[in-house]
């Protein structure tokens, strides 16, 4: 016996998706990684705003003393008073400085979240379909991660919400503008959500958390807005990371903030600091707080994240495949057509084009296309997608 | 019900540590914290070496299109390589590339070995005194940490882990050079272990791995050598970070490396790499990765830590406190004067010293200095020190 059985279980259960992996692999050293059409990550292409590589350079040639130290586990003041007084007039919610935990990215956010309230046995409920980490994070803290089925327009369903939380449930997670799907929820189904849970908090005698992961909130197309989260429920949890607005997600540096109407606000804070230490975060990187500090509201060019979606959608659609079209992310995740997605996604395979099983985010019978390429891969792989679906 | 009852009790179990911070802040408060004698964290004083900043500035000015992007989990091929090359010299061991993790520092690389090798209800164990993060991270993953007492000069007790290795034993967790003692383990104290690790491990039918936590490996006096663990014991995992030896803890880079001869080899790399990734980690921050794989070898001016260890310990030997003289670290784990340490280290915050109490780390009847601080903060507590230890 080496590993964990746990451990060794997920590795087993998730081969397949190694497999595919590999296949990506192989195909692109026999036919070059140029000639292989891959829409399997979502790894932005968009290079940072320029703005970044300015503030970068100011911070490292200022060579404060002790600024690659220890600052305390929350992070600098100065970062965190930059984000309260942004996030602030984003969510019109008076958030302050000591609402705001630096994490290492939104995974890291998410997982000091989870390690601060779960308790064993506590449930996490998710809507459907969902970014595959989240059943992980909530296992690694002694929950369960609960699937909640969404609308055919991968809307949040209330009624199956209302049906769905008990007097387990410790949590509800969201992800808009979503991953894999692309859709934005709006205020109504927010507000509804919120209502749903004051209800449900109150009938069990708990405080049942609203989570919001929000990576991809500036990467919204057509004008749209983001509804708040935090203005239509006081036991929200925010969490968000620079990676896809500034496209460095190799940086992990993003935060969490805590309602500063929650009735729990003073030990949720002392509980994110503390694990955020024990979990061996210990705090973000340093550099990129003092980076972050000077670049809040700035965002990479999603103009170009906007003409990717149409150049792929207006391909697909042409072709006869069925989508909703993505309101942000730079994600679709159109229908399979077959009901077998990790058939078709093979058969993709075989025209060079990667992409990712619904399957694997709960979402059987779809497959997700991760955008945040070249304009190019896109135009190239158009003809694959033709043919494949002609042939079902 | 807000936060998890787990976590809660925590806080409220460490709250008299707290309480010790916050009466130094106040003391900061009321005399100035130049004023105030402040050895209670492992915050290096010292800048890291010039290589850091001119190297730092190099990779930031060569703005290779996505190099704030993704990378592999494991972290980028270069750095790893580099890393391999100096640890097989280093450790003489045929180390790859293949065997580094790249990690958000020691408690990053502690945390996800953990993950990956801890069934529920696993035991590891740890000679005492010992850092006191250690309990949690093994809690973290559902495993139990046992402490293993060491000999009156903090050395190894291989009986004593004879004694308490049993079938749910999964690893032995040393930290060499040891904070809080500041002692090395000699070579053959390191032998005898492996060597029972592995009748152990034949005995129980299950590997048992020695975890070594090095990150203080550079930061060593007289001239002395730390003896390489991976060279007495095949199921080795080292970790370790750059933060003590450049300097740079607030950073969070380090790494892991598995045993090239480790009968799990393979499945500990993916295991790795799977932890790493849904513990949130991700991956280490990528632009400290591209910075490392270019100052392999560096360190920060030992030289000065020397200075003041000489300082403090021959002020303090010629007030009569008692202590083993650290071979490394910037820490001193002398004997408190009357056993209560809690109330010696309380007695110090009213000469304005601010230390930690052995029972912190499992050493009741000592307290921990940490000397990583100007040569004026220690000169200035010195008769402080005096007039403390003539009081009992």
């Amino acid at each position: 016996m080496g590993i964990s059985k746990q451990i060794g279980q997920i590795i087993e259960k998730s081969s397949w998706i190694r497999k595919m992996f590999e296949e990506g692999a192989r195909l692109k050293a026999i036919h070059g990684a140029s000639n292989v059409f891959d829409f399997s990550l979502g790894n932005p292409n968009l290079e940072p705003p320029e703005s970044f590589q300015r503030v970068l350079e100011q911070v490292v040639s200022e060579k404060r003393d002790g600024s690659h130290g220890y600052m305390a586990n929350t992070g600098y003041p100065e970062t965190r008073k930059a984000i309260a007084d942004y996030l602030a007039a984003e969510q019109a919610i008076a958030y302050e400085a000591d609402d705001i935990v630096m994490t290492c990215g939104a995974a890291g956010g998410l997982n000091i979240i989870l390690k601060s309230i779960l308790d064993p046995g506590d449930e996490v409920l998710t809507p459907t379909p969902h970014f595959v980490e989240y059943g992980f994070y909530v296992a690694n803290h002694g929950g369960l991660l609960k699937t909640v089925p969404t609308t055919s327009e991968f809307r949040l369903d209330i009624a199956a919400f209302d049906e769905a939380i008990g007097e387990r449930t410790k949590a509800v997670l969201i992800n808009s503008p979503n991953n894999p799907t692309g859709q934005v929820y709006d205020a109504s189904s927010l507000a509804a959500l919120g209502e749903l849970l004051r209800r449900k908090s109150d009938r069990y005698g708990r405080t049942i958390f609203l989570i919001a992961d929000e990576p991809y909130r500036k990467i919204v197309f057509d004008g749209i807005e983001v509804p708040s989260v935090a203005s239509v429920y006081g036991e929200s949890l925010l969490t968000t990371s620079y990676s896809k607005d500034l496209s460095i997600p190799g940086e992990r540096i993003g935060f969490v903030a805590v309602h500063p109407n929650s009735a729990h606000r003073k030990e949720l804070g002392a509980a994110l600091a503390l694990t955020n230490r024990i979990l061996g975060f210990v705090n973000a990187p340093a550099l990129m707080q003092r980076v972050v500090a000077r670049l809040q509201g700035e965002c990479t060019d999603v103009a170009a994240y906007a003409r990717k979606r149409q150049l792929l959608c207006d391909g697909l659609a042409s072709f006869g495949y069925q989508f909703v079209k993505p309101a942000g992310t730079f994600y679709l995740f159109p229908k399979s057509p077959i009901s077998d997605d990790v058939a078709f996604v093979r058969a993709l395979q075989e025209e060079r084009i990667l992409v990712v099983p619904g399957s694997g985010f709960g979402g059987p019978g779809y497959f997700r296309i991760a955008f945040c390429v070249s304009d190019e891969t896109i135009v190239n792989a158009l003809p694959g997608f033709e043919r494949v679906i002609r042939r079902f």
